[in-house]
This record gives structure tokens, sequence and C-alpha cells, in this order.
């Protein structure tokens, strides 16, 4: 019989502080650009995050991939990292990023994503990141 | 270097009140059709709603287009004009429309879509409107 | 043994429409005192609302009283009539009220403190109505 | 005029205990398979699922289906069966299933698709199962 | 100068099982006392606490305790026992007790309570203990 | 007749960053003391915070106060000073206060209460301040 597939999401959260600033702008164009979020001395968010798996279900354990599992992974790799830190100076994969929404999705991705390999038949189907309940984003990856 | 592309979603909230019902039917049909939302007085809702727009992040500003600006848009296309109104009384562009949240969702399409002409690379992507934590509906636009 | 005393709530929630206005008020008057609030075709919520009793516990039973029961007697004395309706017009104990929060919450402690008498040890405690996430009132009745 | 393409989702919640365990496996390898949710004696949830319908939507009527009817049909067909209960020893469209959210999802679709039939034009899009805010699925069918 | 007296409170959340019936009872008594919450097998919720603590507030920390020590007692003495299990079989220290959300906040309160005995100036104010979104009770402790 | 005594609220939100420190502690001290909270570039919040003022309900409004104005007090007072903004190094009136939820608390009292001055009858009666939905202290003022 054909196993279902089915899209798994884990959502988890996070506090940190960013600042939006183009160090190759002027001081009056990152305003203009970021508005409030040009801070100097930055501002912050409860940040959640949500990352879905895309795969079959087999019938013997009735999961696409472990759910605790996924939850480890995304600790390990993200929460562990960016959790009570400051986005623009502490964490090291994002340095040299503007911390917007948009570019924290695509490098939560670049974390995320070779910690599947092993899965087999899973594959990283989106990344959401929420800066509070009335802004979001979604990335899909690169190859859609 | 390829520019990711990534969605945005911002969400805004309104107060209305609204009936369900077309004059082209006999009292029993409405009552038939839309049950308690026919009531004659009306009733109303604390509406919410997400638009997504889809678009490339250039790397020199991390965003797809400035939420803020987005949500400037929202705010003076729809929540100025249907906040703490009667949908079918007091709304111009619903002028006609039976409010159901399927027609309101289409109609914010419209309200929003030119609003999004100048900003390149961009398109809308989904309307979607909740007249409560239960109910919701999503719109993707005419041409999917 | 001395039973333990605590205070157990149920929330229910309902949609209807209201406005706010006094007769006796000019238009101007009115338009002042409630702003928005004052459209002439109303207006309407998501309403929730929250009923606390507070009681002894017995061993036998473990229960101040039983939640199920508590939530038939909320949905007999207040949703049914209010629910997908427009308060000003419809609800026969709400007539000649101003549906503001707070009249509000005091006419619905009217209509469910009664239901409680049966009820040895308990008494009503508080009923909290919310117009939105933002917006709520408390009243704990007549004699505190 | 061409009719536009609308997805309505209705959304309930219930509360019920379940248990994963597969006994083709021995009681270690459950236990490493299913950790903490392999608990003997079970443990619960109060899930939530949303169920998504896609349609046109009619000028006459302004609705996809009638919101309240799904809401019956949801109702009738997983609510009245899995509320208070326990999803492995209670539920009979769930027996000799592992209730993992993956399972729970496809066998939730399998109830509901079928009650779909007579609504023209109308088809389901799509089953969410919430065992947490924290934790859900997404299954779109068999034929995606 | 004056301490000021503040309330701060810590919210964790945990899956369990559970089963309302008085063996002291008959199985027809039972039903009706507890309705759909007396299944033979059980049911169950994802539970929610808040445990407030009230005391003064010293200038040289701005702290009335460390709310990350107040989590972790709540984690060793609440949720490390009860996450994942069926009250009434697996949590010895509600053995031979109905677990009601009443008698669970009241038990809950007896394993918080002498933890705190260490801070000094303070108090244990309240528990409160959510069976859903809809359902909670609170308790204020035996000397109120 | 008797007016009626209500509690209102209101709820508003804003990000901000922050750390806790007190300089007159060692490196050291601090980090023992405040954890992960005394990161030296700051984390941050989505706060939300909620004021509930108390007073008798005249019959001619049916309000204790308008909703409205004290939203705007509330965006006046707070909101404007605080949002988008490091709460160290840019808010005047938490100049040397080491910015916990519970000195925030007190010294958002500090800001509203003279702003109620005018209004007959009304008292400010809590202060509440979210750092996330599992944190949250009260404040009830200095003469409780």
């Amino acid at each position: 019989m054909h196993e279902p597939v089915v899209e798994i999401t884990r959502r988890e959260e996070f506090s940190a502080a960013h600042r939006l600033h183009n160090p190759a702008f002027s001081a009056e164009e990152n305003r203009r650009l970021y508005g409030i979020c040009n801070n100097e001395n930055g501002h912050g968010h409860n940040y959640a995050f949500e990352v879905t798996v895309r795969g079959p279900v087999p019938a013997a354990t009735g999961m696409v991939m472990d759910l605790n599992l996924l939850m480890v992974i995304l600790r390990e790799e993200i929460v562990s990292v960016v959790d009570h830190k400051h986005l623009n100076l502490d964490v090291p994969f994002l340095a040299g990023i503007i911390p917007t929404a948009e570019n924290v999705a695509v490098a939560f991705w670049g974390r995320i994503e070779p910690r599947l390999k092993g899965f087999e038949g899973c594959r990283l189907h989106r990344v959401r990141v929420y800066e509070s309940r009335n802004n979001f984003v979604d990335y899909h990856g690169p190859t859609r």
C-alpha cells in the first residue's frame, strides 16, 4: 500500500535583540529604510519559528520523523545559539547579515537542512519566523 | 548570487457588524441559507486578516518589502474604511456584495493588489480573513 | 478536615453587534463621548466572557460545582440569548441599557447569580467580559 | 464572470488520551521509538484540528459551502466519536492504528472526505491536527 | 525607602491523561456526577498552570525572586512528575485523590509551598490550573 | 440607585531590548544573579502590559472611563517612549533602574497614575507586565 505523505511542524521560541542597519548606507538612508527598527541601541522580540518537514508515513512507526528529535535539532542548531542574545553581535552564523526576519529565516534553513540528511524520504519544507503575532515570513528553500 | 524568494505576512484586526442576506431570495430561503447569520439587525465580529506578499530578498536591504509600509497600506485601504462600521451599510467598496468571509477576502484583494504595483518583483500571494479563531478563508487571487 | 476553598472559572464566547449611544444626549455629545463606537449602523465583536464561582471543595466529589453544569447555565442564560444578535435591539435583558462592556458585565451578573442559589456554599465571584483581547472589564457584584 | 476560488477552514477541538506503542516491537524498541509518549497508562492532549475545503464562490450565496454545515459534519464524524475518549481503546475508526498525529490526520481525512461528495465543485484540501501549540501535522490527501 | 510589593507569575505546561471516578460511588452515580469525564479508559489534556509568588522587590536585585529559579522548582516538583503520565495511575503525590482541576491545584500548592521557605519575604500567592482555555481553577492556599 | 463598581483593563504591546545588570556587583555575581539575562549585548522581548482602572459606572455613560482615552494615555506615557528602544539606554524614566519586569511595572505605575487624577472616582488598580506568555508580574501600587 502507498504510504501517505504528511508535513509535520515543530514550533520553538526565543528572545533576542537586533538592529536593522546596513553600514554601506548613510545614517539618513538607514533611518528611511528601516524606520524605528534602526534604533542605534537595538530593540528586541520574543521570536517564534516553525520548521516543517515533509515525508512519507511508514506503517510501522506512524511518524514522518520523531517530533521530539526534530525539537532537539532545533534547540541545538538554533535556540541554544540565539536565545537571550543580540542577533547582530552574538551569533556566529548571522555575522555580516542584516537580521531582518527574511534573512533570519534563510539562515535558519541553512542550519537545519543538513541535519535532516539522514532521515530517509524526509525533506525540509518550510521555515516560518514570527517577529510578533502580526509580522512573519515564510521560506521554502532555494530550489522552489 | 541568487536572491532567495520569501513570503512576508502582515496581520491586522478590525471590529465590524454584518448581516448575511440576499435580497433576491425570500425571507425563508435566506434563513435556511445563512441561519443565525441572517439575523435582521445584524451581528458582529473582531475580524483579523493576514496579507502575504511574495518576492525576492535583495542583499542590500534584506527585505521583500518594508513590513511597516505594508502595514500602512493595509490601514489606509482596509482598516480605516471598515473598523467600527457595518459592512453592509457603511463600506463603499462592499456595496451590493453579501459580506461573507469569502466575498470580503476577494474584495480586500481588489483593494490591496493595485497598491503593490510599484514594488519591483513583489506580488500579492494570499489574503486570509478570520471571522473568528474557528472560521477563516484564504484567497490566492484570480489567476491561480 | 477543612475543605479547601477554590475558584472555578468557565469561559464562553459569542458574536454580536452593538452601538454606544445615549438618546438623552445630542448627536454631537454622543460622538464626543463614544467616538467610533457611536457609528449609527453599529459595529460588532467576538465577545468572550468568564464566570468565576467560589466555594469549598468536598472530598467526595473534588469539585466546587460541576464545570459542565456551569457551562450549561451560561449557555442557557447568556449565549443562547446574545449570540449572533444586536445587543441594543434583540436582547430583552439589555433593553434600555447602553451596551458598554461595563453594563454588559453587570447585566450578565444579574442573569447568572439567581441560577447559583441551589449550590450550597457556592457564590458568584466575578464576571469578566472581553470586547477584544485588548479591552476587558471585571465585575465582582453589588456587595463588594 | 468567473467565480473566484477560495479555501474555507473550520477549526474544532477535543480532549483525548492516547499511547504510542507498536505491539510488533519489543518494550525497549517502543521506548526508544516513542520516548515519553510510550508511557503504559497513556497521556493526553487538548487536540485541535482544522479542515479546509476548496471551491468556487457562487455570486448568489457568496459561500464555498456553509461553514456551519461543515461544523456539523466535523462534530458528527469526529468530535462526537473522539472527545473525552482514549484514542487507542475507544474509537472504532482508529482500531489497530498507532494514534500518532500523522495517522490521526489521515484517518480524519477518510471520515470527512465522503461527506463532501454532495457539494458541487468542493473538494477537501487539507486536514491539520494540532497535538499542542508546538506540534502539528498537515495532510493534503492521497492524490497529491 | 519602602520596597514595593509585587506578584510574579510563572506559567508551565504538561500533557496528561486522567479519569474522574470515585470508587465509593456506583457506576451510575459516577456517570451522573462526572459525565463524559468518567470514561473508563480516561481522556487527556494539555494542562497549563501558573504559580504566583508575592514579595517585596529589593533595590539591589529588582526581583521578588529569580523567575528562572521558580521555573526550575516548577519543573522539578511538577512537570517532571506529571508530564506524559496518567494522573490517576502514575503520580505518587496524587495517589488516592480524584484528579479534578480543584484537587490538582491544591496538590500542586502542597508540592511548591515548601520549596519557597528559603526565600525571605516571599510567599506563595496563587496556583492556577487550566484544563483548557475555557476551564480553569484558582487556589490561594489554606490560610485565606 | 447605587452605581456598580467595575474594573476596566486596557492591554498594549511594545518591543524592546534590555539587559539585567547591577554595576555595583562583580561580573561573576551578575552572571549568577541574572543568568542568561545578563548577556552583555542585551536581548529583547515583545512586551505586553495591562493597565486596570477601578471606579463606579455612572448610568448616563455606562463607562468607568473611556477605554479609548485610557489607550491614548498608555500610548503617550509608555508605548511612544519604550517601543523599539533599549530599556537600559534609551528611556529617560528608567534611567538608573535595573529593567526587571518588577521594576518596569513599578515605573509604569508612576507614569500612569498622575494622568488619572482628573477622572472622578477612578483610581489605578493594577499594572501587569508580560515579558512573555510564561513570565509576568503584577503591581497594585504603594498603598496596598
